[in-house]
């Protein structure tokens, strides 16, 4: 069988001690299996800054271009925050570059999960919902963008088939879920929103099985902590998605387990947890290690079609919350270590 | 003394119902003191167009900057979703030519209200913040706003004298509270965010006895739910301000409840409630009047320094809680109208 190539953007902080984790996970769920793959480690981030001058080096663009996938951990902190190009820079280059115009978020709160969550546990339960946010343009890439000593502009700007195609891939993955959608804008004040529900009312209707409902930003912002279980897949422009993404993933309460993806119409799509690099923990050994692994089983699954492998690592993990070998963020003693050694030996049990 | 000028924008749907009922405590707690005052029901947003074919007529433009102060209900709904001007537009275009700059959103649950939060009670607990939301500028206001048949453009545009002026009224604001700001930006992307961080360090540095935390918008949405307790004053952009005061106002789980300021250099500040219309309950009379009346307090202390009738339209509030004479939305059974004589009643009682 053929080998895959796995880019590995080993990033910041916390980066390294997390990928480790999420690298020995997969050396461990993949041994005497049929999947075979070499892994490409790439400066990039901070990391990119310090070895090679640029957040994003070009060989780095060349070989993740060339993968099979990329695995990304966490970028950016204080060290880099007076460089010419900060390492958020490159993160926002790669997406460009790679044309990753859609980023998949699953919030799911299992029943396992619900004690975790801020919220109450009636509200929590059942909570099982996908935020896809459309990557590559918006207000992070439109022009002009201007930085003045007495004013600042910055331009949010959609394209129909930009707005187009990032509904038919929320209303694709609607179809293989609960059929329903949920269209985010803000389209009672912004022109790009206005275009954004006209697309979203024109492309709905290639899909009549799907329920549609269309919300302001500010409505949905309220409907992710009043009704969470009520939602199946939620469509949203990039800086609202930036937003409401991150609201989400804070309502599971495990923000250090959760992977997201993002994926363009060919090419390596790129896995890395929804978390930053956590410059505060760095270095102590006690990051949680579960998003990165999270992560590495959702690239198994979504990119090489491994189900089943995905699915014994996620068990794994399961395994480790209910034996409560778990990391101070999650309550626990353990470190990022032992965390991976105990998921290490689940996945390799028979 | 004096005969105060109120306008009262009675709006639409709910709109009037619930003006009805803050008019009513407002006319009972005044009632043989020496506040007095005079009302000038203007068209508005709906109504607006509905009388005077403009969601903001010049006349009520003209009554409302001559006023003391301005009652606003809630505006907008399906009836006009298709007009040519929104309701909405009237709100904006109203902000915009009155500078009401500054929008003062109080998010507060008291013990009494902790069980109505939809988060867990340890973390709802003594919540206590204030978002001054910047209101006439940014993404709403910003040129050029274009949506064409392929594409669609909005200006997101900061001046550092809007910016500024924000500061100073977050901090001075923070200075009568607990000496905390939060300012909220995406500066890791966005040219006007980091004007913004910029001029926010600049305006520090004024208010030494602050302490200033910087965050990211995304951090934020976060933050709001995993730790509410912990911010005093949070300083955001228009657009981001939306977002998380809408957050904000969901995690005390009594969004029938809280009022909301808008105000300028000079001229009349602007009251309202925070939430909209609900056209899905109008003429039914069991729409939530705590809101407006809580808005009718907010006005009587901030506009007209009547800090004790305030205070005693916010006990009566408070009672009615407690005795459980509340609106279908917390729980209860009662009518806006029982609701209403409730609190009237209290508010007259020596
Ligand atoms: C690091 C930052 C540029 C990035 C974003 O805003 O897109 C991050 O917050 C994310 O959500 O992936
Ligand atoms: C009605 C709408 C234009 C308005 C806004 O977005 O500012 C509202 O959501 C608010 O927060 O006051």
């Amino acid at each position: 069988t053929e080998i895959k190539t796995i880019a590995v953007l080993k990033g910041d902080y916390i980066g390294p001690e997390i990928m480790a984790a999420g690298l020995a996970v997969l050396a461990a769920v993949t041994k005497n299996t049929t999947f075979q793959y070499r892994l490409v480690a790439l400066p990039f981030g901070g990391d990119g800054i310090d070895q090679a001058g640029d957040p994003l080096p070009a060989a780095t663009l060349a070989q993740a271009q060339a993968s099979d996938a990329i695995l990304l951990s966490a970028i950016g902190g204080p060290k880099w925050d007076q460089a010419p190009k900060r390492p958020e820079q490159g993160l926002l280059a790669l997406r460009a570059a790679l044309g990753l115009y859609a980023n998949i978020r699953p919030t799911r709160i299992s029943d396992a999960l619900v004690a975790r969550s801020p919220l109450k546990p009636e509200l929590a339960r059942q909570t099982d919902f996908v935020i896809v946010r459309e990557l590559t343009s918006g207000a992070y890439f439109g022009e002009p963008r201007v930085l003045a000593e007495t004013y600042a502009i910055d331009t949010m700007a959609y394209q129909v088939s930009e707005i187009s195609r990032i509904m038919h891939k929320g209303f694709r993955l609607a179809q293989r879920r609960r059929q329903h959608v949920t269209i985010v804008d803000k389209s009672n004040v912004l022109a790009t929103s206005k275009l954004w529900r006209r697309v979203a009312r024109e492309v709905a209707q290639d899909y009549p099985a799907v329920t549609v409902d269309y919300t302001y930003v500010d409505a949905m912002a309220m409907g992710i902590i009043a009704r969470p279980a009520t939602f199946d897949v939620i469509i949203t422009p990039n800086l609202f998605g930036d937003i409401l993404s991150d609201e989400a993933a804070q309502i599971t309460g495990s923000i250090g387990q959760i992977p997201s993806m993002s994926i363009g119409e060919s090419g390596p799509a790129l896995y890395e947890p929804i978390h930053g690099s956590a410059p505060d923990i760095a270095g102590q050994g006690i990051a949680n290690p579960m998003s990165m692994i999270h992560t590495v089983a959702m690239m198994l699954s979504e990119s090489f079609g491994e189900k089943q492998l995905a699915q014994r690592v996620t068990a794994a993990v399961a395994q480790a919350i209910a034996a409560q070998v778990v990391t101070p963020d999650m309550g626990g003693q353990a470190t990022t270590e032992a965390v991976t050694q105990y998921i290490v030996a689940a996945v390799t049990q028979p």
